[in-house]
């Protein structure tokens, strides 16, 4: 298994570590073959190399394209040791075997990046290179291929172990890399291709690095699964704590879109509460009322020192408080301690935000016996264009829905209503949050808060119930007899939330209204529903936003039942006029936005 | 630009094709050079062809592992044609141009899919082939790499069209695919020995062949957009009418794999109606009762008549019809006139099927002015096991959700209440709809049809509430009152639909009411909340299915207020012994299956 090299061929854009190695080598008496800069870089440091062509005895021509395209070269490589007739031709013909080779690719993408044009793009294409690197991989029984500088620490210290020989198994490693290497070559110069060709692309390649492996993917029995960067492209986050799953990251990857999005569009640091990949709220740092206050079981005195960041999550937490039990959290801001404090509380997986300042990330590394998940988003990345999904052995290819929702686009009001300047705040708010909701979806905000998020309906309408349901139980928490529900003492804080939806839903069976009793010393009044459907009528100013036109009225019907008093949607229904009469009918304000927001 | 080919090189694996097309570049004077098999069927067949050996004049050494890594080939691919000191070179070391490489690389995959050992696996990578290839391809100013017999039609054509001389246009389209070609070879190659050496790859590759574009993608904004195929593998369906846009496709894929998998393991026809990635229903080929033919407004005598496909997609149709509005449907069988007829009636996008007779097929190309969808699945069509998603610039990977929940998976009844086969065959019917419909989700189902599914929501109790309302209003839908309902002529069969679905709902707006009456010459008795509720109470047998575990009772209990009897859920949760003693309170049979179901 061991191979003690007697013949090397180097030649490295990278020369960082190569002169030591080199030196290493020639210690153990083998020779080294080199070219062009590399082999000066040895000479200079006093070794003794010897030049391909002088080698190959084959005189330099065609401005060195076939200089290593040879059979002294490749017969080197290939032949089998110890094969009786290999090793009679290798002497017929003068080839002498090559047992190492070192080189690496310089990065094709880095000719692109610099701006260079096409032809000489296609001229820095690489050819002796990979056909090296591939002669000494397959050859791997007896060769070693070295394609990257961090592998000569690994190669030199087995080598000293083996009494200067490389062994079988370092040898498949790297040569598995090897492959790896120039599968990644060959398909940053096909995407390049495509691109160039732009109509006409005949196949795309994408080129993917495991960064992290993950325990499963959507499911257990999903196995293997993992994470990987678009070579080429940072990782959009950093782990800091915690070991993420499949779904963790889903959530994150959406989650982090929707709020940095939104403090683009509107200035305010923003938040969001995600459970299966939609938003179970969302929110903008604006400052909580002293209703809001003891609904959320939060003092005055204690809202009015949070930061924005704080502020934001509170709100976005308290949307849908039962659905947020257990949820991904994401704050477009630094992290801070009292924001940490406040999560701490609450049963969450974990968060993705901007930063955590140093006592933040203690007090969270801390959170579920250490394994609550801390991302950190990373600063300024942008993802490429384009975006491929693969569904059922085929490939799903679009560019991204890089639109940001924003003044811009409310400028067109179509109803007698009109909309003010902190509705359009609340439109934005709506519009961002949907773009990152599974459609259909729509949703209701009020405050600079989602209060109900309607996602992954198969009608409109069932959407606008299902949200407006929501918003219903969202204000009546904030009823005068909800507020005054006295638990007994010891109830958790996540009962208190819960207990508090049930009574005002109210429809229990018998076997519920036993354990729902118990939580209180004295059973409360129930919350009838003449007093429920007096609150919602008194209930206004509530905006509606929907990821695609209404296709009949009877969304708009719905929604004016939940205290709807403004509305935006894209358009560009043949229901429009019908749409906007019905809005006239019951005073709303309606933007037509002409952006269409479907999430899959 | 147009280059006369002078002298090819060809070396094929598959031969089909070959001899045409080097017929035709011999008749324009080219000399054909090539080895082994290729070269022997080309003589077989008349025509003059020189050895490869011959031509570099190099004696056949090593097994002829280095008969083409040499000067007089690469040389003769890589010369930079007209360049002064090149074309010296070339005479000087009697090297003659190569302008056109025809040959194709044998799937690495398919050596690994033979069961053959790693040896024989690392023989089986070809050097030669990948050089020559990167080499033509690097050079397609001058040469021309052809790696596909589905290219040869295209190269002759060309030729003829430009006097026997290929185009520059055409030499990078191909040269694009060539290094697309090899970087998916190596790839190949990277995985297995990652896959050897168990370790993650350090890089993969997936290469997508471009097979449909798209309007858009998800968004009108989302420009351009495609469905591409994963190279080596067809597409798992072909389009028979219709242009299909992107969340189209997204449906059918996850339609059809769910028809298909319910016909596995149920034996009975399948068929499903999706919106936005889930579906609306979906149900099994089981006859139907007097008062659904009623409900689902089929006379008996014609439902007696169904074949099995029609009768499943009309119960996947008739469970949630507003929200079936403009469906993606999918059927497993083969697509037959009268649910064709069946169809043509409906307001529905698209269909999937296992294929359709030729009656079937004029009437469905005639729907929506010839602009209906229709797709017909690729017979045996196995994906690969890994499945890549790209999400804001990274890659999310995972081994495909390939568990098809069967009997095997209902053998653990944990209640005291007994389960029966009819409502196991109905438990598959609910564990695989939901395993194709978005998380989290619960699904209600009866008589084998879904009746109320529960989609993407963010808690179970959730799900459980907004699929128990469908149950709800799909059961009244067959109450007396309603089937009685006296419609004037002349409303359309989706407005009957949906006054239906509100009459039941009741709930209203003064301007709704006003124009609900419309429908009708005398306004219909309300359908009161006390007889709903009666009718609800005496409802039983309804079978609750679960994508995940209960983490709570309350999904059980909201789940007794809709008839359910049944319940089918992993398992799983520290809550499992307090599910099970809800069940038991309720008299509920429940399996526990084992096979969680998220779907992202």
């Amino acid at each position: 298994d061991v191979v003690v090299p007697a013949r090397a061929l180097i030649s490295v854009f990278y020369k960082d570590g190569v002169v030591e190695l080199a030196q290493y080598l020639s210690s153990l008496g083998c020779e080294i073959l080199s070219t062009g800069g590399t082999a000066k870089k040895m000479r200079e440091a006093g070794l003794i190399v010897k030049d391909v062509s002088e080698h190959t005895m084959s005189p330099e021509c065609l401005d060195g394209r076939v200089k290593t395209l040879h059979p002294k070269i490749h017969g080197g490589l290939l032949a089998v040791r110890g094969n009786e007739q290999h090793e009679k031709d290798m002497v017929d013909n003068e080839i002498g075997v090559i047992d190492i080779t070192i080189l690496n690719l310089y990065p094709f993408e880095a000719t692109v990046a610099k701006g260079s044009a096409f032809e000489e793009c296609v001229e820095n294409i690489d050819i002796g290179g990979p056909s090296m690197l591939r002669s000494t991989a397959k050859n791997h029984a007896f060769t070693t291929i070295v394609t990257d500088p961090s592998q000569y620490g690994e190669l030199m210290e087995t080598m000293k172990a083996n009494g200067g020989g490389t062994t079988l198994a370092m040898r498949k490693r790297f040569a598995a890399r090897a492959f790896a290497t120039s599968a990644a070559y060959d398909s940053a110069i096909a995407s390049y291709f495509a691109a160039q060709l732009d109509t006409n692309a005949p196949v795309a390649a994408r080129v993917y690095k495991p960064e992290y492996s993950l325990k499963y993917g959507c499911n257990p029995q999903q196995k293997p699964a993992g994470i990987s960067s678009i070579l080429g492209h940072p990782l959009p986050f950093s782990v800091v704590n915690g070991k993420p799953g499949y779904i963790n990251l889903l959530d994150a990857a959406n989650a982090w879109q929707l709020v940095k999005e939104l403090k683009e569009a509107t200035g305010l640091a923003a938040a969001t509460s995600f459970k299966h990949v939609s938003p179970a709220g969302a929110a903008l740092a604006v400052p909580l009322t002293a209703t809001e206050c003891k609904a959320f079981e939060i003092t005055e005195e204690d809202a009015a020192k949070l930061t924005p960041g704080a502020l934001a999550y509170i709100r976005a937490r308290n949307a849908d408080p039962m659905c947020s039990f257990g949820d991904f959290a994401a704050i477009s801001d630094v992290v801070d301690e009292d924001t940490a404090m406040y999560l701490k509380k609450e049963v969450s997986d974990g968060i993705i935000a901007a930063g955590y300042t140093p006592e933040a990330l203690e007090i969270l590394k801390s959170k579920k016996k250490g394994n609550f998940i801390v991302l950190e988003a990373t600063p300024n990345f942008v993802p490429p264009s384009m975006e491929y999904r693969e569904v059922f052995g085929m490939a799903f290819s679009q560019k991204r829905n890089d639109i940001i929702v924003s003044n811009d686009h409310l400028t067109k009001t179509v109803t007698k209503a009109a909309v003010t300047d902190d509705v359009k705040r609340d439109m934005i708010l709506g519009c961002i949050t949907l773009k990152y909701t599974q459609s259909n979806s729509v949703g209701f905000c009020k405050n600079g808060q989602m209060i109900g998020v309607g996602a992954g309906q198969q009608s409109r309408v069932d959407c606008v119930k299902l949200a407006g349901r929501k918003v219903a139980t969202f204000s009546l928490r904030q009823h005068e007899q909800v507020l005054g529900l006295q638990f007994k003492a010891g109830v958790k804080r996540q009962d208190r939330v819960n207990a508090r939806v049930r009574y005002i839903e109210g429809d229990f069976t018998a076997e519920e209204r036993v354990r729902w009793e118990a939580n209180f010393d004295e059973v409360p009044a129930p919350l009838t529903a003449e007093t429920k459907a007096a609150y919602m009528d008194a209930l206004n100013g509530v905006i509606l936003s929907s990821d695609a036109f209404f296709p009949f009225r009877d969304g708009i019907d719905h929604a004016s039942k939940v205290g709807v008093s403004f509305v935006v949607q894209p358009g560009g229904s043949v229901a429009d006029a019908s749409i906007i009469e019905c809005c006239d009918e019951y005073g709303m304000g309606m933007c037509m936005t002409g952006v269409r927001l479907f999430h899959h």
